[in-house]
């Protein structure tokens, strides 16, 4: 494995031909990178590809998927459920290992240049890559949507920031960034009684108070006949999971409540489990080093 | 990496002259194994040396090893403070990924036939490979030493698993035999009173009716001013080790006392952190396809 490692994951606006998002996947893929997932969507007629590599690798990859996407999707007979403004819709790029979040900024500058120059799409960029604070949160770029950018693109507050002020006539326009790893992280609770899960949603969730780097619903699971605290953890740096859970536990306690188990949606870093593990034991001085296959990639590393 | 994985950790009668010791590990290097580490103990006079590598490699490399240390060692002018009864003392086979205990069974019984065969050292077989209850425990086997095990030897009871009733005359006898991983891990009291750490320790480990796979004693840690559980965790899969701190925890609060933090000692295996994490959180259905970095690698490798 590389030693430096980025994972991206454009979001295309196809989620229903399979050829098509196929062969844009596939695009992506090449020396210094891999194309490890694919998931199609035909509500949201939007599919989600997952690339990780090393930074140059990733550029010529990236690359190349937009370009594919440019010549597959035309926007104007696009429908479907979730909002979107491009072809290749959005481009994050997100630090695994090894990198900095810096680099990852610089990377979506780099691709946002080159999409902008190669394949005249206009580009904003979001989140930890946005130059301006209005464009850090994503949905108020994509706000208007495809139809809406041909007007939207040439206000003074959206100009993008590479490429012309006008809008791709198939592709629209693409926002590249990059953010921290997100995690999808459930927990369910022994009741029917839905304003649980609202109102322990609403003590966590930062937008009503709560931590920082948490966003979180509350969702009957009818069939079960219970109801889940549903979460999107979007920096488990910096709140971690343990921490997010045993405020979610301790919440229902107070109502009388009882957590029954908790789930991972997709997929969690490595990093985010050893973090529960330190926490959880309270191990001092905890570093990689201490982890038996850690010790012994280095070693096979260092003599390979 | 390799996908089989097994660790394999010789102890060898001299932790005093380096060259020696060097070259006794580095007779274990080759393909499909390799040293990772080597960690000499002057008072003991003893070193371990530690080994990682494919099944079929690590026979070739600690034959090797075995072979090295009988021609460089002496145990007639050998004097340490820790029991041993030959030039390598022990052998121990240890799964890590991908491969059975069963499997490190097989293994050590390969390599003893071979050990007693090729260079004519007579070899006892213990823990899981023991083919005696008694011989089990390595303490039993090595009751007597170098010096008591001539007469030993021609005992009933202790006619070795391969070779000869006689031992070799400068290397004396080889236990070999395969366990589970052992996790060395302390939990610091936040008391100067040592008793608190004695009680506790008879509390949590097996032999005084504590759990299964643990061993435990109390320690002062004089500098500090303090107390400490000092334990070796014998097979983590059934007594993990999230388990061992909570009731370690639980006995400390049942007598006032804090605990201060843990300390893992050498190294921990990636399972036992995700074990931890499974736990803490409640996570139903975990598995590793649930983390980045194992996806990330069976992604690649199943391309390659």
């Amino acid at each position: 494995m590389w030693d430096r490692l980025i994972e991206c994951v454009p979001n295309v606006s196809e989620g229903r031909r399979r050829d098509i998002v196929e062969s844009i996947a596939f695009a992506a893929d090449g020396p210094g990178r891999k194309v490890i997932d694919l998931s199609m969507d035909p509500d949201h007629n939007r599919s989600v590809i997952t690339i990780v590599g090393e930074p140059d690798g990733l550029v010529d990859g990236v690359l190349s998927l937009a370009k594919k996407a440019s010549e597959l999707i035309d926007l104007n007979v696009h429908r479907g459920e979730h909002p979107r403004m491009g072809a290749v819709d959005v481009i994050p790029f997100i630090p695994v290992r090894g990198v900095t979040m810096e680099e990852c900024i610089d990377l979506s500058m780099r691709v946002g240049e080159r999409i902008a120059t190669d394949l005249r799409i206009p580009v904003y960029l979001y989140e930890e890559a946005a130059r301006r604070p209005i464009r850090r949160n994503l949905a108020t770029i994509r706000k208007g949507e495809f139809e809406g950018f041909a007007e939207k693109i040439s206000l003074p507050a959206w100009i993008p920031d590479f490429g012309e002020a006008k809008i791709h006539p198939t592709a629209g326009v693409v926002a590249v960034g990059a953010r921290e790893f997100l995690i999808a992280y459930n927990v369910d609770l022994a009741t029917a009684d839905l304003s649980v899960a609202k109102e322990i949603a609403r003590a966590v969730r930062f937008s009503s108070g709560g931590l920082r780097y948490v966003k979180a619903l509350g969702f009957p699971l009818s069939e079960k006949g219970i109801v889940q605290v549903s979460m999107n953890l979007t920096n488990f740096k910096k709140t971690p999971i343990l921490r997010v859970f045993e405020l979610v536990k301790r919440e229902a306690e107070r109502r009388g409540v009882m957590v029954i188990g908790s789930e991972i949606v997709g997929t969690i870093p490595r990093q985010a489990l050893y973090d529960v593990a330190r926490m959880a034991l309270q191990v001092r001085d905890f570093s990689d080093e201490l982890i038996l296959e850690e010790r012994i990639e280095d070693a096979l590393s260092a003599n390979s």
